[in-house]
């Protein structure tokens, strides 16, 4: 009997000392409720999540894959997860069949709603943390769409300086988000003011406006489409006739092509060509980040966008800078996809930048990456 | 049994009926995720919400009183609750003994946690909705507190005009936000961006400036409280110290303290108190909404403060407004605690206005509603 008192107060001790190790161990995640302990991500990127939920039956977290989570006595669920790649994910609590948030974690627009996200610190995260450098503003803006018939909101980046220099005019950034997020997307989950800081801190970007727009737009007028096709979705027209000289007129931008980019990810970039190809009179710039120009497969890159590339000569001149970029780690189809899009770019001899984002899939590492490096190439 | 699949019939097409007018008389909430058709708002403020879980044992709405869903044969789970009172209302979906959110709706930061939120059209709500005037800005500002050792946020409401006259200078309101809620609360949850700019643009309030600040501020070299104490609250001095140079550096603000105004609701009105009435050099006007002094029972409202209402006359000569309002159906012990509060200052002397919302709880409708009140008072 003693013998099986010391055994178990052996276990105890071990299990206290592995509890302790683990709390000690990892550290609260930057996108936590401040003041919640959980999610801790652990040195080597495996995710301790934990949930109260004495009553539950079944609890999953959902980060791409499916994690069942473990109830202790006390009933608190939890689960470390295998290391995850570095950078900013959507997650899901899955509770009684509902995918839907962890109530430590912040939320995000992502994903057609409001998801929990967790950011895995990178080794090379230093050119997105805020610093003691002069700061930018995020701003939100509201107005009315004639064209929509609502009203619309985009969030604009000022950058430092921009309020003690008041004849200052500056170039223009139109930054598009993907699917399923909004015009939060770039500041909150891609850091895109602390980027722009440092960057323009650094000397290496031009000190720019950025305008995130709400991105979705459809003409109310138009006969709902039966097919799923996009005869409706009038977003380059919004941006071009509306948001840009509502942005001319709010903000004191230089108001010309040649001070004005845009660039997008996902959806958002497929936006950006769309946008820009179709009003090559009024942008020199043109970004996408795992989205790019639509092709169809075998056609004709010259036949694209009412053969804006038929002459590379012409449109080499024309254009300032083409940015194309992808994840290696993204899914086949969207690697396939960006990657063919830029050997066919290429093949016609259209100049541009591609860039491969090392060990990223289609979130926002890569896309983080990408406007660092678009941000550094534009206004020059 | 014919008669009886008549019946049945019958019953079907009621159904169907019921169904059918549900469906059209219900208008989808402002508070959800674009596009989602529910939860939806009945003509008389029931609310029908719906969740699709085709696998869920249980699942609650929690609107304060818990409604319990029910599924049908789809895998869609609905309630539809009592008369919902006008105003926003956090809410949780409770799934599997998990209080979180609907996927459904929008969440705001409040009850400590990202929440959903449902917001029900108020008669009198014209002053709170966006409409064809100058439109203000509200700007996210990042900054590093000395005191706290750690980044802080604010949002800077800047108003209509504030860009186009690069020479004029503005009073600032220092407006916080309540216990579990944060620098976000006041534009999401109060509009307070639109109350602004509807009062400005007829004329009722003077343009200003409106600080939101994230509120929480914990000297991280003092000894943690062992009996729950605020002996480590160091916010009024971050507000005094840190935050109002760094807005007099960043805004043109008139950086003077009959320009200078500070409210607050719940929690936020409890700070408001201590850190205007502790610094009567810097500010003007006290703004308490359903939160103000605190007053131990029995204790001499002249005591209170330094004393600082000891003398009537003097502390009347000297402010400009005091405000103090609470909800008429606000929990019992918050609203003795204002009302006794009021009836202190009325009894000492001391020159306020005093507000009660009809009809309103501890929610934002309450401070809606006084900020309109507040907001037309101060700075004339």
């Amino acid at each position: 009997m003693k013998k099986i008192i010391a055994l178990l107060v052996g276990m105890v001790a071990l299990g206290v000392q592995a509890q302790a190790q683990t709390q000690t161990a990892g550290v609260p995640a930057s996108t936590n409720i401040p003041g919640q302990k959980y999610p801790q991500i652990l040195p080597d990127n495996r995710v301790v999540f934990r949930v109260k939920a004495p009553d539950a039956r079944k609890l999953q977290i959902d980060l791409v894959k499916k994690y069942d989570m473990v109830k202790d006595t006390s009933g608190f669920w939890t689960v470390t997860t295998e290391p995850v790649v570095e950078g900013f994910h959507y997650y899901s609590l899955i509770a009684d069949g509902v995918a839907t948030c962890d109530p430590s974690s912040q939320t995000f627009y992502g994903m057609g709603r409001m998801a929990s996200g967790i950011d895995i610190p990178d080794k090379d995260m230093d050119y997105y943390q805020p610093k003691n450098v002069a700061h930018g503003q995020i701003r939100s803006v509201n107005y009315y769409s004639e064209i929509t018939k609502a009203w619309r909101r985009a969030n604009v980046y000022t950058p430092p300086g921009y309020d003690e220099s008041p004849k200052k005019r500056y170039p223009v950034l139109y930054l598009q988000h993907g699917s399923g997020e909004d015009e939060t997307g770039w500041a909150t989950q891609g850091k895109m003011d602390f980027i722009l800081d440092n960057l323009i801190a650094e000397g290496k970007a031009t000190p720019m406006i950025v305008v995130m727009e709400r991105g979705y737009a459809t003409n109310p007028t138009a006969p709902v489409s039966t097919t799923g096709g996009m005869a409706s979705n009038v977003f380059p027209e919004v941006l071009v006739k509306e948001v840009i000289p509502m942005i001319d007129k709010s903000f004191r931008t230089l108001a010309d092509r040649n001070d004005r980019a845009m660039a997008g990810l996902s959806m958002g970039g497929f936006q950006t060509f769309q946008t820009t190809m179709t009003n090559l009179d009024k942008f020199a710039y043109i970004g996408g980040f795992s989205g790019a120009g639509r092709l169809q497969p075998g056609a004709d890159i010259k036949q694209a966008y009412d053969g804006a590339w038929s002459d590379a000569d012409a449109f080499n001149k024309k254009m300032k800078v083409v940015y194309v970029s992808i994840g290696t780690k993204e899914p086949e189809r969207m690697y396939t996809g960006v990657n063919g899009f830029h050997q066919a770019l290429e093949k016609a001899g259209i100049k541009h930048v591609y860039y491969e984002s090392p060990g990223t899939a289609h979130e926002w590492q890569t896309w983080r990456r990408s406007l660092r490096q678009y941000a550094g190439l534009i206004f020059k």
